[in-house]
């Protein structure tokens, strides 16, 4: 169950309104590494794993509400950053000032004409937010990635924060405001902190590489196909071992030639130093221990999300909480 | 700010998988009028009148908020009723099983079977639901209709609210799980109790009709245009008087010949009985009245979003909470 | 079947191009509450009540075929506020010409210049608009609310009515062309008028709340969940008898607590003075009889949509038309 | 200005249900290829050219608003072959037989298994078309090709009519019902012949190659790039000369080699037999040309739509149609 | 498979930033009429040609990979229009110059201020191009035209490149520096090359119409319904014979009249000249050769893409191409 | 610029058509984590670092051509899973068998009973992809994530690959055809050696935390706010130090009291053992060496992007290639 608590997680202010900024930080509400982006994502991982892995979720969870907050936090910057907007539509018969706009003469009409480079700030919202991106492309639900397995989930909100994180950065060379840049400073923090507890709840997996249960086929992960050529280069990533598998690389350089004498790579043969076996095996072991894992905790018939009995408990040991965290 | 608590608002549960039911259920998690659509709707409708209209404000938040929690309800629903599919795709070894899916012959087979009614709740969920609607169509910012004017956004609301409760209605016959149809039935409810709320709401708003600012063109306001012909009925949508405007309809019968008679309807003189002069001093007067209202409450400059101190003085005193509400 | 007469239903006219208000009245021709959202809408809710509800058919079918008819109209005036610009596009051998757009220093290079906040309009369409919104975002099937329902539909019109209602409300104030202005206030002005036809249908349709056929369940339909806390507010959605079911609003103020202490709900207990039975058996009884009302007149085989016989009689005696009204 | 009469273009009937074919019929009412795509196409391309080719506009919107006709009998088959679902989604209060839909033994149940397919149909629209394609996503208004200049757009038209006529060749295969079979063929042939009158139209306009005014860069026309090797093939389309420029194919087998060569094709010669001149002045006199005809037809102020008194005589003398045709 | 060489095919340069034109180019980099488009398009055709047709997989893949080429000379030329914005933005601690860029006072203001037209170039993407259209919609699979008949695909083509050559001709008018010019003229002049490939290679198939296999229902094929009235305009679409059928035109004026006295078209007769059992005899002719010309060439079982064996000969052999070509 | 060869990459293959699969397997054709996503991601980012970086060019666009001839590879496969659907659709005068396709009689009727399931395969593609994922939802650009930084940019290609992986070992779980798991084991092994590449790559960035530019305020990275009350759960990612900047956490139980005790967090100090002057000078510092290295690498004007001359040379020493890279 949501709660909302009328004050902002961060007293967001805006010393003066500006229409301009207020499109671009449309970026951050409804676009794809916005803040809705964000909640939606780790909300949506959540459900997959309350009951296997209940402490991800309560993780995944505190995350995901403190990304509403942000949420909240943006939209009402941007409402703030267009103050003004709503009363001026709300004075509907007042047209004679329409070329006042276009010259753009007085603070009012600079105001209006600002607003105009997203024409939908005041003639569909009126000086609210849409939920769309900085261009007005609107929020997608394909934005969200959640694929049942927190080997993957983990990954994907990592990226998802360095991205939150890089568009902060960007922004904050835009605005002059220093109550807003504060607010941006806070938000951007915000997604490096994130970034760090998925790190670190990552890191609690053992193993976590591949992501997924599967292991590779051995003929096919030490290859490096030079498939774009002129001014190759060289590095850790096509010579010397492989961060995971630390298996050597083996650098295909024509790879048309590669593919013809190895019948589309079929007649490919594991390089020495692979070891096949191991990896089928590990494939096994783990699939068993990691279906058996949400087996063991995900009921299959008369299920039941919350145990009421449990809350009305703790609520009267309030006091007590940290005791009984897992 | 958001705040979570574990427990769902109502105590969802499932008697037994069922990923067809999961399927329809969708639409009302990531659908066009489902709950994330509702929550989303009415918390950016109201940022714009968090200053103005407080009380509305309050209104809007206790009801977005709660729709978040139907979202997650609907959500965990869905999960529970694709219980056993992650646990089968974490069993990633497992492959002989794969032509007993296709014969459907056993229990698990035919769980992952009703499952592939929507493939992506297999390869690419394992379990969890997509923020699309039960046809795998994406969420869009674009369901979100909010436009910075009360009489406008209570109406879209009502009117979403019925969308919703008609849906919860049709699905309502899909689940012979009474686990299932107790949720079902309480969130439909909700549907009806929120479609109130609104409308107390804008019946508080005088005048509300019509919607915004501006009157019509008393030229145009009482013609019924019949557009398509053959088999014509009345009723009083064109006959009698109008519901809001009073004025008696004016029943044009062949559209061409009166456009063509009227220079394209400039010529249409204004009908007995309806004054022009009273139409025009209204817009003034809301006009002034209506942008009084927003500008005198919304601060251009300095402006702060949420009152802090005041909450340490509310928090200090929360038996006494109902006495300072507004 | 649909007829397209070439005279406009309204005398549109432009006094002088204006791309920027082109780019801005784009919103009413592709946009989320347009004319092509509104006309499709009320196209597709028609085909489900044809057979059952003629005289709503022929209503939604009048209404939509003048929404088809303002879309022509706004598409007609978008059109002329470009002026200019597809002569220009056309001149495709001058290009010395383009440092002075930049400059912006003549009619002409004004003109390219304004068009060019919408690049779309030069360098895809050349002038003539495209299906989307103001910002370029293209007009969705999803826009389309239809739930073959009456008393829902009926609802989703009256919203988008006035949705449609306050854009042009908005629009207005950003073109001071009196030609525009008037084309505008007609627009306006029209979605007034099928406001109240739409509420007008909606009466005569007896019971119409709660929107569908399923009453609710008794012992949710008068709850307040103050859901976001601070500032609370009250008002006729939370104090006093709700709007349709009269019943007395009973707020809880501390949800989780509630929650908790009625096991997610389960054990609430329907409030004094509201009758479940009855509740029960209107769904039953309203369930009989709109079936019965769909079934009677919809054919389950051999199903033929138009009658060309009645046609025939009725072309030759145009002149009783009203008297043929149902 | 648009009329509708009630009677379908075609007499539409269906001799029973077929949720499944009516999920399938979809693909040609909301989808990329199907007649919403092209009634609106055509109507929106009209705009461009209604005052400097007022007979390609009359072609237009005479096909535009046949298409539109064609909307409404697609979707009349649908909701014919829906019938019995809105019925069924009425009668609220029986949900017994959920168990037997599972079990599909009874007309009733075959019949919403059946819709299941697209459960929209039962739990969103209660037996009415979507405005999507068959697998549920939603139209677009970027489907609309529509680019100023009728050379390109009359070619965009024959397209979008081969591919409409595809859909249908492919859709007759999937029902049996000789009455939706021949509403299938009327269908089908119209797309046929508005290919030819699209064809017609394109060829009274000389030249009409390129599309568009510009020439083409005469180092550049006639060279093909063999980008894709192994099992090379030759055919008219790299060896000969070229249909329309009547320029000898010049095959380049190895890309790479020869751009290196040129310094990226900058010093690439015209070949023998290529008139550069020629193509350079005939852009020039074709912009003269093009850009004059539009200029001189379309005014850039006080731009008037429609003239009604020219539809006022005509209409006083309806049966003298023919005779003022241009 | 594909390769990449660092050169680009035509050695697209810029001569100094232009952030402006850079969002126009979008349009052709993520728009609908773009590169990706184009080269998706003609791609995801060739695979069900590939067995059938070898000479049109040749073709189309060719051409496929020359649009994949241009693509990257259209995203590397906005990214060098770009150049200058990715510095800036890595710039982070430096911000007091945002006032500046309001007044746009100096050149890296400039270039900051025009690259805010779209602001995703600085704090999405720094400074590289978006996979969208010039308004920032993102580029859609609903793009891609692929319907599994050579004789619609093709036409399809000649389409998608009348409409990308029309857009760079319109493009061309809004840059003024020479390099880039030259790359467009480039890129425009091959979609005219294109244009004729497909058209010859549609030539060499009989009979290519109707596109398709299933002729025409000889009732309705030679009907033009004159659907939009007033200013009627004749030509040879209406009067005259069809452009491939060669049936005289028979065109209905009063359309509604005829659909009544007709049944709804049910009771049209074939017109005088035209042989219904001829076009029967056709589709069925056509029917078999062409689904056997595809069944033949196509095995059900077992089925392999590619043959490695006749590549090696093939590339021991490189001199020898030419003669192996089909 | 791009080549294409007809072998593919791997040499896939089908032992018999399975267009339910065939449906599946489209989420990885045009599916949000598919082959298209990732080659469109890379080749995107990669114009950003051509200038700067070219070793990480280098790597970008090997893999984005290795995942262009996945797609193909995709492609190509479900062509070959719906062998069979292209020879019947172009059967167009055969319908007899409809009413067997029903009953799913013998093996005919079974393949296109089963490619029902996505019924664009049989009425749309006649056998071939979709450019959608498995739910039909069109691809969109929106999926690309390109942020002109590559510590971002890396990152997002990491969880990318991720996802893809995963995506592969669900499908992997769908079918029994020896030839098609193999196809799947080689796709989803590459995703798990292009992480290894991309993660080295990442490495050799010094630092690449945060990602950017900009360090983190240093009052707000080391806390966690407990939104998510109720089974709270402790682990590395809110107790002891935070992964990279080594931060004693600091859990904040209460949020609300702790934000309003703050004045929104604006009088939050910094904990001890936090450096706030040292991260400010990190920026700065930072900020110099990171636009530094870009400006220098990218001219503002007569910029070039390929080398032709270096070409020339290298290709006439093809076999010193290796001593040549940087």
């Amino acid at each position: 169950m949501f709660y909302h608590v009328k004050e902002l997680q961060f007293n967001a202010r805006g010393s003066k309104p500006d229409p301009r900024f207020a499109r671009m930080l449309l970026e951050q509400f409804g676009g794809g590494n916005g803040e809705l982006k964000a909640a939606m994502q780790y909300f949506v991982q959540a459900f997959a794993c309350k009951q296997a892995y209940p402490d991800k979720y309560d993780m995944l969870m505190d995350i995901a509400s403190e990304e509403f907050s942000h949420l909240e936090i943006v939209g009402a910057t941007i409402t703030m950053l267009l103050a003004g907007v709503n009363g001026e539509m709300k004075d509907a018969a007042e047209s004679s000032w329409i070329g006042e706009i276009m010259k753009g003469s007085g603070a009012r009409e600079d105001l209006i004409n600002q607003a105009l480079y997203n024409p939908q700030f005041c003639v569909l919202t009126a000086g609210g937010p849409t939920v769309t991106d900085s261009n007005g492309a609107p929020w997608s639900g394909a934005f969200v990635n959640a694929n049942g397995d927190l080997t993957v989930d983990l990954r994907s909100n990592i990226a998802a924060e360095s991205r939150a994180k890089i568009v902060y950065e960007y922004l904050l060379k835009f605005t002059d405001d220093p109550c807003v840049q504060e607010t941006l400073k806070f938000l951007m923090t915000r997604e490096i902190t994130h970034f760090q507890q998925f790190e670190a709840a990552l890191d609690t997996i053992t193993p976590n590489f591949p992501p997924g249960v599967r292991q590779e086929d051995p003929r096919y992960g030490n290859k490096y196909f030079n498939m774009s050529q002129g001014e190759d280069a060289t590095g850790p990533w096509n010579e010397g071992k492989s961060t995971r598998t630390q298996e050597e690389w083996n650098r295909i350089d024509d790879p048309l030639e590669y593919v013809t004498q190895t019948n589309g790579l079929i007649d490919v043969q594991v390089d020495e130093g692979i070891d096949a076996q191991a990896l089928e095996d590990k494939t096994e072991d783990l699939s068993k221990e990691r279906s058996e894992e949400v087996k063991s905790a995900v009921p299959e018939s008369n299920i039941q999300w919350s145990d009421y009995c449990q809350q009305k408990s703790r609520s009267s040991h309030r006091s007590n909480k940290k005791k009984v965290m897992a």
